[in-house]
Formats: C-alpha cells, sequence, structure tokens
C-alpha cells in the first residue's frame, strides 16, 4: 500500500516544507523498478552526505519526460533525508526576476545552506531556471555560469550539502558542461505497460474494481502494451478527467491510445526510446 | 435560432466582462460542427475544474487561421462558465509595455486568479503577447518562460485555474516546447462551404432572401464549392462591406472569390489544408 | 482641370492639417485610371467607416516605388473624409525617438482618435516607422508588434477609425505578417507612356505648348514610350530642374531618358514589373 | 592660375566658415574634367535651390576613393554659394558621442538651417557617420534611419536646402536605400595620368622645372602612365615626403609606382576600374 | 608518506592562505611523474621570479581534465612560494558580479600584488571567470581582454609577479590569443593505471590490505589496466562512496570501470587521448 | 656597442616619459636590418612632421608577431623626437574602461596633443585597445570608429602631429578598413637565425665567451638555423630562465629548438613566413 509507505516521510524540519509538500500532493506510487531505484540509491547519496568526512557537496539528477514525475521524486528524497535545511529553488519563485536577480536569489540559498551542519537543495527544472530555450539557443549564460560554480562551490568546513537537480531537457547539458558537474544521474521512467497502468488504477481507487478490468483488457485487445508512453503525471490527469465522463472507461482507453508511440515495439520499448 | 443560444450566457460576476463581452460583439454563430464541438468539450473542461479535487490547473489551446473567430470563442466559453473570476490577458492591454512590465502584468493576473476559488484567463494572441515574429525568429524569451511556467504552476490549495489560449501560429508552438504544456487543443474551423455561407447570411438578416438566394446561386456557379477559404470575422465584414454597395450582391461574389485558395478541392479542403 | 478638381477638397477641421496640406502641396494630378481608382476607392472605404454599424476599423495600404505618390494620395482621401479628427503618423515627427517614445507616441494618436466617433489616421512610410532595413534585416520589433496590435484593436463603442497606411517596401510585409493586417491594399502606379508625361506636362504649364509637344516627340523618337518608369514627385522635380536650364527640353528629355528599364516592354510594362 | 580661381570664392556668411576653410586648406586644383563637371554641375544644383519654388530640398552625392578629393570639392561648392546658412556635418565633431547624441547633433542642425531661407549642409564621410563596417556588417541603424528621413523631409515653406554628402563607400548604399534618397550622384575622380600629374607639380611649384621633366620622364619610361591610381590627397603628401628628401624626384617617383594597380590598362582604365 | 611530503609546505603568509588551504584539504599525492614534474617545475618558476632581475611578470597554466587536480596543485605551488602576497582569483568568488565589477575585482588583486615585491596570484579555472560556454560561443569579451592584457603588464620596478592560471578548456584559448599568453604550460595527468589506483588506495588507508589487493586484483582481472580515465578528485570521491557500502569492493570496481574509455588501449593510453 | 647607442636618446620633455622608458627597459638591439630601417625611416617621419608645412598629421603602423618588440621600437622612435608632447595610449591603462571612457581617453590625449605645436602619440596593441578577438569577430565598434576618424582629423592651424600604432595583428586591419588610415607601415622582424641569436647573447653579457659558443655550435649541429623564430622579447626572457638554471646552455638550446617553425627552410624563412 503506497500510503502506508508515504507515511515513512514524516514533516522535515527545514525551511519550505511547504512548497516541497506541494510538490508530492498525489503521493508517489512505487508503480515500477526504476521508481524504487531512485528512492533508494538517492537514499544512499543522502547517508553518504550526512556520514562522509571528505565530500562535502554531492550533487544527483533526476532527468526525464515532461509529466514523468521528476519533481516529486526529487522533493520525496529531500524531505525524507530529514536534514535541517531542505530547501528548493524553482522557476515559479522567480517569474519576472532579472537576471541578476535570479542569480542573487539562488545564490543566497547556496549561501544559507551554507549555514547549516546537513543541507539539501532541490533545483527544480533547470532548464527553466536558466530560460533555455533550443531556438538560437537562448538561455541566461549568467546563471548556466552560476550553476556551473555552485554545483562544485566547497561548503564551509563541517558544513555539507546535497543538491538533487531534474530536468527534461537531458540533451542540452552536454553543450553547456552541466552534465560533467554532477556527480550521478538517474532517468525517470515513463509508463508504457498496461499492466501498470492497472497497479496506478488500483492505487487510485477511482475506478470500481469492474471497471479497471475492463478498462485494462481493452487497452490489450487495442495491443497497446508495451507501444504507448505516459508520465505518472499525466495519467493521474487522464484517469481523473474520465472520472468525469459518464463514459468512464471508454475516455479513459481513448485518451491512452492518444499516447501511442509509432514504431515503439512492446517488448523493448523503454530501451529503444531512452539510449 | 443563434440569438436565443446567447442569450443562454448571462454576464458573469468577474473582472473583466466589458473587454470579454466585446469580443464577442457580433455574437457567435453556430455554423459548423467544429463550432459545436469546440464549445461543448469546452465546456467539459470548464466543468472538470469545477469539479476536480485533484487537478488544479488545466490549460486548452484554440489555434486557428487569422479570422477564424478564435477571440469569440475563448471569450464565450470563458463567459459561459461564471467563474468568480474571469479575466482576458491580451497584447492590446500592454501595447508599450516593456519586457518586465509585460511579465509583471501577467503574473500579476495569476496572481490575482489564485485568489479566487474558481477562475478563467484568457490568454489571447500568445504570439503578440510574447512579440513573436518569424524573422529570426524575434520574440520576448522572458515572456515565453514566464508563460512555459504560468501555465504549470500549480495555483494554492483549493484554488482551481482553467487557462484559454489563443493563436493563429500554431507551428511556432513546437520549437518553443509550449505545445506540450497544453491539456488539451482545438482547431478553429475556416468556412469553405456555399452552405455554411448560406447559413451565416441568413443568421445575419441583411440580405434579403432572394438577394441569398442569388448570392448562393452565383457562388455555386463559379464553382467555388470547397474551393475558398474564409474567417468568419473577415465574412462579416465582406457582407458590411457589400451590403453598403449597390450592387451589393455582385460585390458579395467577388470578394468571396478572391479568398479562393488555388488547389483546394471541393471535398478535402479541410484536411489538406490542416494535416 | 486639376485645380478646379482639388477645390473640392475644404480644409478638414480635424489636428494636423497643416502637415497634411504640406503633403499635397503640389496637388494631385489625375494622370492615370490607378491614381481615379484609388480616390473613389478610398472614397468608399470613409463611406464604409461613417455608415457602418458592425465594423470598427478598417485599415488600407497604399504601397508603390519611391516617389510615386503615395503620400500624397493618402492624405488627399484622409482630407476629403472631412472626419473631425484627421492625424498623420509620419517618421519625420519621431526622428531622435527611443524605440518605446515611437510607440507611446503612435498609440497616443490613436487614443485621441478613439475618443472622437469618427477618424482618420494616415501612417506614413510605416518601413521607416519602424527603422526596418533590408540588411539583417533590421527593425524595431517593438514598433512592429504595437502596429500589429494597433491596425486590429477594436474602439470604443460608437467609435470609428479608418487607417491609410503607406510603404514603399510591400515586400517587406508579408514576412512580418503585416499584410494580413490590412482589410484593402492599392497599388500606386508609376509613369511609363509618353502620353501621360504630355498630360503632366499640360497640367503644370511651365512648358509651351510647342516645347511640350517638341518634347514628346523627341521621347517617342527615342521610342521611349512604355519603355522608362518615373514616380509622378520625381517628374514634378525633372520638370524644374529642366525649366533653369536655358536647354530646356534637352535636359528634361535627358532625365527622362535617365530613368529608363532595360527590359520594360512598351505594352505589358507595368504588369511585368508589378507582379 | 589655380590661385586666381580661388580667389572668386570669398568667404561665406555662414555659420561654419572655419571648418569648411579649413577642408579646402590646400586649395582645388582643376586637374581633370571630371573636377570641373563637379563644380559645374554643384553650382548648377545651388542655383536651382536658390530659384526653384517647388522644390524645397536638393541632395547630391559626392563619392570616390578615400583621398580622391571629396570633402574639399563639397566644401567649396557650399562655400561659393554664399547661402546665409552653411554647416558641416563631420564624424570629427562627433567621436564619443552616443547614438541619441549623434541625432540628435544632426537634427539640430537641419532645424536650424529650416530657420534660414537659403541653406547648404554638407554631410561629410556619410559611412563614417553612421558608424559603418564590413564586418558583419555593423553601423548605427539609428542613424541611417535619421539620415533616411532628413534627407527626404521638407522644410516649413519658404525655406529651401542643399544637401552635400560625400563617402568613399557607395556600394554600402544600396543595400541600405541610401542612393535613392539623393537626387544626383558624382564619382569624384583619382589621378591616373603621368600628364596629369605634370599639371599638379606644376601648380604646387615644389620641384623646379627640371626636376618635374625629370620625374615624368622617369614615370614615362616605367610605362606608368595610366597603370597607377592615386588620389589627389596622397599625390599632395608624396610631393612634400619627396621634398624632405635629398633624393626628391627618386623618392617621388618611387612612391607613384607603390600605387600602380596591377592590371589596369593605360587606356580604359578609369572605365575599368569605376564601373 | 604523502603526509610527511606536504609538511614542508609551510603556511604562506600571504592574504588569502584559507582559500587556498581549503583547495589542498585532501593533500596531493604523487601518484605520477607528471605531478612531481609540475611541483618540480612550478618551483622553478618560483625561483625565477624571486631571482630575476629582468623578468618581471612570469605566467604558467596549469590545464587538463576536470577533476585532475589543477586547483590543488596550482595552491601548492604558490603556497610553497612563501611570497609574502598569495592571492587566489577564482570564479566562486565572482559568483553575480557583472562584468564591470569582476573586472575591477580582478584589477584590483593584480594591483594589490604590485604594492608587494614578490607575489603570487593564482587564476583558478578562467574559463568560468570568463563565463564561457561553448554555444555561439559565449564569453565575457570584457573578461578575457583585461586578463589578456594583465598577463602581460609589468609590475612597476622592483616588484615581481608569479601569475598561476587553471583551466579545463585548453582547447578554447587559442582563439582567444590566449595560449600565446602564457610563459609556460603543463598538462595534470589523469589516471590509467590500476597500480595507480593501488598506490592511491595505499595512501587514503581507507580500505585494509586485503580489500586493496582483492580491489586491484578485480581491476585487473576485467582487463582494465590503461582503459580507464579517472581524476585523483573523483578517485578520492569513488573510494569514499565505496566506503559508506557494505560491499566496498564490488562498488569500488563497479565504479572505477565506469570511466572505462572506449578504444583507449593499455599501453599508449596517456599518448592517444592526450596529443 | 648598443648601450652607447642608446645614450644617444635624451629624455623627451614630454608627458608620459615614465611609460615609455618602461617600454624600452631592456634597451634596443640592433640586431638585424630590420631594426636598423625601421629607426631610420621611423626618424625621417619624425623629421617631415618637424618640417612640414602642409602635412599635419602622419601615421605609421608597426606591425610583427607577439614578443618582436614593436612596443619597444615605437616608444624609441617617440622619445627620439624630443618633441614636446609624447604620449602613450595603451590598454593597460584603460582596463575595466566602459567603452565611451576609452572613447573620452583616447580623444583627450588628441586634443591635448593638439595644444603642443609638435606631438607623438603612440598607440600600443590597437586590436587590444578596441578589444578585438577573432571569434565572431567582436569587438568595440565604438573604439574603432573613433580611431578611424582621430587617424585622419586634421590638427588646428600650427599643431602638427605624429602617431605611431603598433599590432600583432596585421590581418585584421584590412577589414576594418583601417590599413588605409596609415600612411606607412613597418614589419618588425623576428629572429631566426643562430649569428643573431649570437649576437643577441654577446650584447647581454650573460654567459661567458665559452658558454656562447658552444650553444651556438649546438645550435648550428641541431641544424636549427633558419629554421626557428623567436621574437626579441622571449629571447631575452629564455636567456634568463636559462642563466637560473645551472645546467645553462642545454635549457637554453632546448627552449630555441621549442620555437622551431615546421617546414621553414633555412634560407627563405624570413620570405616564407612573412608575405
Ligand atoms: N512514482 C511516482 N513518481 C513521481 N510522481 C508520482 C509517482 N507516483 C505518483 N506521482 C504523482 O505524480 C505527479 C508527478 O508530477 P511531477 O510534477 O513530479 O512531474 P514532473 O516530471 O516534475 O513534471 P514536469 O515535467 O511538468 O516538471 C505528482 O503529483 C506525484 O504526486
Ligand atoms: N462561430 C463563431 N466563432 C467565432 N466568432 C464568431 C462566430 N460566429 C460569429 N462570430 C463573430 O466573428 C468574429 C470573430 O472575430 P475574432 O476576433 O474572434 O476572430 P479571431 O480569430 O480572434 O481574429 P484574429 O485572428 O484577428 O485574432 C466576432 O465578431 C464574433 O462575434
Ligand atoms: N496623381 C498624383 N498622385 C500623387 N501625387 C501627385 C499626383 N499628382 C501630383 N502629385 C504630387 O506629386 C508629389 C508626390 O509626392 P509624395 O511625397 O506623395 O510621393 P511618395 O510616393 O510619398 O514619395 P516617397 O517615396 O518619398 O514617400 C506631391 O507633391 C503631389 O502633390
Ligand atoms: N581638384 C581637387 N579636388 C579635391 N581636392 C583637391 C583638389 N585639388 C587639390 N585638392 C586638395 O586635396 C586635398 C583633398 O583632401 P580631401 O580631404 O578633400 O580628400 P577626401 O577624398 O575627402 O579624403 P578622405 O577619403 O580622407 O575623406 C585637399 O587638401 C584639397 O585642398
Ligand atoms: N597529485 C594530486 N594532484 C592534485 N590533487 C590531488 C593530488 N593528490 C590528491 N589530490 C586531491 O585531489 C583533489 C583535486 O581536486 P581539485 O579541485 O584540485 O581538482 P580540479 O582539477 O581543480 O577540479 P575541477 O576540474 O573541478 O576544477 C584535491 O582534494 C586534492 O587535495
Ligand atoms: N631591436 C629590438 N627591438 C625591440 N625590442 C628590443 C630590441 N632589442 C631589445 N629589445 C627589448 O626587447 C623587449 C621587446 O618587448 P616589447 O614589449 O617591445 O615587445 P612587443 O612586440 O611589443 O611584445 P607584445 O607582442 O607583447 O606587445 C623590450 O624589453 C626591449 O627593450
Ligand atoms: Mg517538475
Ligand atoms: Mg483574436
Ligand atoms: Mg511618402
Ligand atoms: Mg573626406
Ligand atoms: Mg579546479
Ligand atoms: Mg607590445
Amino acid at each position: 500500500d503506497f500510503k502506508a509507505a508515504l507515511d515513512e516521510v514524516p514533516p522535515a524540519f527545514g525551511v519550505s516544507e511547504n512548497e516541497l509538500q506541494q510538490c508530492v500532493q498525489n503521493h508517489v506510487l512505487n508503480f515500477d523498478d526504476g521508481v524504487e531505484t531512485i528512492l533508494t540509491d538517492g537514499n544512499l547519496f543522502v547517508e553518504q552526505v550526512r556520514n562522509s568526512t571528505r565530500t562535502q557537496v554531492v550533487s544527483i539528477l533526476l532527468h526525464g519526460a515532461a509529466n514523468s514525475g521528476k519533481t516529486a521524486l526529487a522533493a520525496t528524497i529531500a524531505m525524507k533525508s530529514q536534514f535541517p535545511f531542505i530547501k528548493l529553488i524553482s522557476p515559479e519563485a522567480m517569474i519576472g526576476f532579472s537576471e541578476s536577480n535570479k542569480i542573487n536569489h539562488i545564490n543566497k540559498i547556496f549561501n544559507d545552506a551554507y549555514k547549516s551542519p546537513l543541507s539539501v537543495i532541490v533545483l527544480d527544472n533547470i532548464e527553466r531556471i536558466m530560460e533555455w530555450i533550443d531556438i538560437g539557443p537562448r538561455f541566461s549564460n549568467g546563471v548556466l555560469q552560476a550553476l556551473l560554480v555552485l554545483l562544485k562551490r566547497k561548503p564551509p568546513k563541517d558544513r555539507r550539502l546535497l543538491i538533487i537537480a531534474t530536468t527534461s531537457q537531458r540533451g542540452m547539458l552536454s553543450s553547456m558542461q552541466l552534465d560533467d558537474a554532477f556527480d550521478s544521474e538517474f532517468k525517470v521512467p515513463m509508463i508504457s505497460r498496461v499492466e501498470t497502468v492497472g497497479f496506478v488504477l488500483e492505487q487510485l481507487n477511482m475506478f470500481s474494481d469492474e471497471e479497471r478490468e475492463y478498462a485494462l483488457q481493452r487497452l490489450h485487445k487495442k495491443n497497446l502494451d508495451g507501444r504507448f508512453e505516459i508520465g505518472i503525471k499525466k495519467l493521474l490527469m487522464i484517469v481523473e478527467v474520465a472520472s468525469q465522463s459518464t463514459n468512464k472507461v471508454e475516455k479513459f482507453v481513448q485518451a491512452i491510445s492518444a499516447t501511442q508511440v509509432p514504431g515503439l515495439g512492446a517488448d523493448n520499448a523503454a530501451f529503444q526510446r531512452y539510449t
């Protein structure tokens, strides 16, 4: 039961709990080995930062398609650490900031972190933080340079910091020398099996058992198993939209079908797409 | 009778009613299944926002050629919702604003919306809001980034928001990662059948029945059925210009002819052009 | 007699009469059917604006080569309307303005117009207003965006506006989405027939009848009919320069010859060049 | 005798006489038919401006290679006019000006001119005034746009203005629509005949007759006639540098040789290079 | 024993000792001839600056891959000099600085150095100092120009200065004329032999002798000798991460394997990669 | 003896003597005919400026590879003139200046020069003054335009000015129209003969005669004559570095070898490389 699992995550005593809590509003469903791995390994990095004497700053990157659940996972790892300082840096808090305001805002959060013996900073949506767009491309070089430096800057003695960044633009990082800047990176999985959809439906409790069974049957019949691709966030929305309709199952199946990816085979789907 | 239909839309009790009312000054004629669909489905999204407990923000996009009636449709859906907060964000209110003024203006309207339990924001003409032009291309990256973030930003608890955006530049959205940002999108139809023109003429009551009949006959004779393409806004103007002339029908037929699209067949017109 | 024709245009009671009067200082000679059409059709649009109940803003574009007489024609149509508000927006009044000053200046004139029940705005030389140059190209995107919005912005209720714009850079408009923004456009004709030159000379009264006859004879002999191309403004200047010389006719013929266009045939000249 | 000719140019009673006087410090030698033509025709334009009733502004352009004597010729025509307002606009007076300072400075001089019934403005070195460089290219679009407008702006009633511009970058004008802006243009000639060199040497009186004869002989022997190309300003400098040396003639011949242009034939030199 | 070696480096009496000390927090292990050379030759340059009468400013460059140990080596050489003025210029101290702030900050440190008879300045991470990124590329030309000048600017009489710069972007220097600006340059070596790994493990004392032996055995078995490539900084981190795990050796071997470079042969590895 | 030669250069009574003196701190060794020519011809230009009545401003350019001795030669010519106003414009004095500060600084020095009857201005390192870099390329167009104007601006009556500029980027000048702006230019030679090295060693007196002989022998044996290329400034440094070593000659020979240019033949070296 995923709810129980979540209860293991008591509120951190850090600064921006509300914001982070809001990121996992719909909880984190353990629908996939990939999700499990990210949470477990994420925890290992938390422990390393807690115990290490030599490495003062560790940074990890969660990347994946839009709606795949990156922010929720990052927030979960951060909150689980129960470090005294936990803070979210997100583009939503910086709308309309000038470049230098952004840099100062970010820099200040890092400096605040250095005052706590143990800290986590979640850098959510780094492509948006640096105002990146693939036309040109354009981006704030000032913010990028600040991040490049901050990701490697050593905290003062006896202060340790874990940085968890998220992005849906893994590709842009290489040309920006940003990928070298992370100590480890994880790919957040998409959902492409009917079985996984079934698991999610079960957890959500918004379909009756018959409805669910019927929906899965329909998906299998349409031979969709392994041929679609949907982020957990989008799946949650589809379930809800469908629930509003009188024709629940049909609307649901239709919406899943719309995420079908041409050329995505049933078996090697994930591999083909993500390497 | 379209007038009756319109009477179903009592004034919303929101903020920028005047502005929105002005957008549908000439009412919305139900000339096409496409129009029907947009209004119906639009309404479904309104209901989802009204009832949902999980999805706090939903965004839809109306795109179509210039003069196709995008703004009027968006305004109609918005006003019909009768949500307590309904607001128009349009380039006309931001002439001469600096980039940061624009961002602040837009951001403020979103923040205002977050204060109402249920809100609709109409983002009219997003290509003009971000000062986009296909030479370069040039556009305000600052405004684009703000929109990218605002379209996905979660309102505070118990606040829900519907965003209806319009654009005549659907093509530019992909390269801007803006299409992923919308939950659903609709194409606003153009008029290309003589029959539809007849329907509009009838509703408008500016031609006598004979004049109308004669006009349609002329259009059919010129073999124009399915071979022209005109937006409802332009059609309304043509009717009026022609009405000023002593030679009403002739002027009208001539103007419709001028919108003929070479290579547009009678049957598959809409499909050929819009896929 | 063109003077009589002009007397039909009594001074408008609008704001920038002086400026506009100056634009037609040398009056408008009815040398060509094209000129006639522009004046007549221009008047029709004036009437539509005056009478319409639905269309509140109408915009037309006069385009043509340098010196073809665009500004004089636009000013003539505007003054003839005798609308209570008539105003010229020209680059000459905005030398040294910053981009935002320009936009404010233009916006203010539109807002002033909205206060009058009936208004005409002449947007002279739009390529210069937006500081356009075909190297790059460069232009003020801010001004362009303002124009794009202003050309379509609806005046408040019961206010109607006619916009007459001129440009010698018709080509640049498409890439700027500016051509869609106009409801109608007219090409201002150049002079390329010896006969037209004769008409202009006659009206101007600066050559004796013999001189004129001799000049036309010479032009015909040089087989120039239909093979040259000259704007009315340049023609007026050439007449005057030649008049200063002791060798009037010779200088005149020489100057006309200099405007010869290689490959321009006598018959299809206008068509070949302007499509 | 060129000195006598110069004495025909009494000081104008205008504003920036000193500056202009300095431009023709070394007088203007009538070494070529081209020079003669420029001065005569320049004078005709002066007369037209003086007498015309219709054309209030006339603009001419002197273009030619560096050191060809453009500024001196422009200044000479301007001073000879004896118009009550004569003013030089040159990049030397605007070093370090911001773009808007430049535009204001230029605009102010034009506005001052409009206060005098008859004026001449010399726009020296327009490529430098607009900070043009052929890398990019880069230039001040603001200054260019101001010039484009000012060259065509009509002075107030009863005020007339002659504009004389110079440039060594004739090529750049077309892409800037600046060539259309001038009513007439003249090419300032270079020196490429030994005979012309002889004429200049004679006028300058710095070589004895024997020295001059010997120098010309040497140049002919080296078969240089028509194969070199030198501006009058550079020629004057070479004469002076050579005069400082003990080996006058040799140094002089050597310097002339250095300006030899490969592939420049004796007869069609000027044509080949300048068309 | 590397600890003993380190004790030879008593604290300098200069200005930014803390910062520099922090750079070599984990000491410098003499794991390679290349390291030895850099330290020895670096010392020679220190001596030259100390003794020279003619050369007042000497600059050297340490370049190498990320994590190769550049900063630690530069700091070590600097501190060993015991010059009265030792200062670090690093991007970390300039986050959020404007371009002119950066230039002033850097210039001030150089000017301070000129006040001491003997000085060392460590310019750490010059690509970051000039905000360089290989998209465009973009960089602060102002900072680059300042560095180009400062690297060659002569101190006042009797003042001598050693500049030690580091970069991981050796390639970008040529196009920036920055490589000519250094008097000497050194490549900081990566680790690619199992034997070197063994040496480092031994020095660090975090593995028991058996663990170490077993780890090396495993690396040899996997035929990794000469086929991987790892910076000393990363190696130190890997050791520590592995130590946190219950499965120390396995985790360690796995992490080393991950740095394997395809196509890197055992014998000529270093040569193939670095020339 | 070069020291004696130098004594012929008594201190000028001008303004920035200290700065200039510092540029020739190590004196100027007459190691090459090219050096001789530059000093002699430079002097001729000094004399021309002193005596001329017509040419008020003369400008010369010294260009050559980095370290070839350009600044020292320019300073030497300037100081030898003993003109009452001698001033150095160098990038070192303008670090961190904004573009307009630079232009004002430069312009002011020129204006100061115009107050003295005879002046020399040394414009050292013009590529650095205009912040030129060959990526883009980028440079300060404002500074470039100011230089283009200042190099040709006539001083007031009875004031004369010699401008000596240096650059190591001769190639960039053409595209900037800067080469036409100079009246004469000189290439500063590099050293590529063993014999010249011998001459320099002898003058410097830092090697014993045996050491020198042995060094030259070694260079010949390595067949380096005419195959290397080194600037005098670098050669002076190499001598000094080598002198610090116990293995003087060996270090010296090694350093010279490092400057070997592949494909540079012994005989036509200088020609091949520098034309
Ligand atoms: N295993 C899971 N991993 C992540 N999120 C989950 C999981 N199970 C359920 N969720 C829910 O799914 C949603 C994921 O949304 P989230 O904002 O994290 O996605 P995202 O990838 O960051 O989206 P975006 O690309 O817009 O940034 C959250 O509401 C979260 O509670
Ligand atoms: N079915 C309809 N859909 C939309 N508009 C309609 C319809 N029937 C009538 N109209 C009228 O047509 C006009 C449509 O104009 P509208 O401004 O909405 O077009 P638009 O596509 O937004 O134009 P633009 O491309 O200039 O933004 C309005 O006056 C509206 O009242
Ligand atoms: N039929 C005509 N149409 C236009 N102008 C005419 C006509 N007959 C005479 N004119 C005179 O010709 C001149 C035309 O000049 P105008 O400034 O309008 O040309 P333009 O095309 O706007 O030039 P530009 O390209 O410089 O803007 C005016 O002086 C006008 O009085
Ligand atoms: N026929 C002539 N035409 C022009 N200048 C002449 C003539 N005869 C003698 N001169 C002298 O030659 C010099 C020409 O210099 P001027 O500055 O006018 O050349 P320029 O072409 O403007 O040079 P630049 O390309 O540097 O602007 C002046 O000193 C002038 O007195
Ligand atoms: N031989 C060595 N050379 C350099 N550093 C060493 C050496 N031995 C141990 N170290 C340790 O390795 C680490 C090297 O990190 P350092 O920051 O100098 O690397 P870097 O190349 O500057 O990294 P970056 O590319 O991030 O700038 C330091 O902690 C240092 O104490
Ligand atoms: N013949 C010579 N010419 C020039 N410099 C000489 C000569 N003989 C000795 N020197 C000495 O060589 C050094 C030349 O350095 P200088 O700074 O002039 O070179 P540079 O070419 O300007 O270098 P950079 O390319 O860095 O600007 C000076 O110290 C000078 O005293
Ligand atoms: Mg997210
Ligand atoms: Mg619209
Ligand atoms: Mg005009
Ligand atoms: Mg000139
Ligand atoms: Mg480092
Ligand atoms: Mg130098």
